[in-house]
């Protein structure tokens, strides 16, 4: 397994199924309309400054496939602060694992290479959010929880 | 007093002393280079989408000054899902009262606008950190405890 930038053909090589064991994704990878729209987002994404990675397996590794397959995802979002002089700080968002491989310790890789391209690209703090339930999981990748996690449903 | 969106001369009317109720600025609006530098900033907030509102008092109503004078200011910084088809969260942050004209329900005024802004652009949900003792006020906004806050240090 490797982790990766996340390109865009990566969008119809389990991309989709691997975000689906963190929320719905709705998609179709086989209706050009739908994936119209999922490139409209990561064109979004991008000119936000959002960082996408993913951890892959190649296809050597997969019997019966001719591609890559997506495993797992993690996010960081930018945030150019004023305070501290100009200070950046990157949200952890969006870590997902595929179902069908989970328990190899992908979400923890992911998580680490994350911090490892904040801290490389100057960001003095990283935030996330978690089910209360995975905080100790996070406490053990060095977090600590710090504040409370709010959510207005518009 | 009038909520609306922060332009680059606001730089120059108590939007750093404003910010500075939260946490050290160190930006000198004296000092080009400094203002370049958070210039720049600006321009990589305005990149991201990320969205910047102010509360502002007019000249008419500050004896002894030409300009307006910024009391509040509250962010909301977009994030752009995969997950629900293409789905929009912003992330409520920053949220700061100038010292002087702290008490006057400016911050509530704020986040009311950052709401109404977040669900005119189609926002699903907004998300925040807060420190724990502040959570009843975000309650009273609306939010609910939801997560865990995490933060690591790089």
């Amino acid at each position: 397994m490797i982790i990766r930038d996340f390109i865009a053909p990566d969008l119809s090589h389990g991309f989709f199924e691997t975000l689906t064991s963190l929320a719905d994704v709705g998609f179709d990878i086989n209706n050009p309309e739908s994936m119209s729209k999922a490139c409209e987002i990561y064109r979004k994404r991008l000119t936000a400054g959002i960082l996408t990675y993913v951890a892959v397996l190649s296809p050597s590794t997969i019997p019966g496939t001719d591609g890559e397959l997506i495993v797992g995802t993690v996010t960081l979002l930018p945030d150019w602060k004023f305070i501290h002089e100009g200070s950046l700080v990157y949200h952890l968002e969006d870590v997902a694992v595929h179902k069908a491989h989970q328990g190899k310790h992908i979400g923890q890789d992911l998580i680490r290479y994350a911090i490892q391209q904040a801290t490389t690209r100057g960001a003095y703090k990283i935030v996330a959010f978690c089910d209360k339930e995975l905080t100790p999981y996070y406490e053990k990748l060095g977090f600590k929880n710090h504040d409370s996690g709010l959510r207005l449903d518009l």
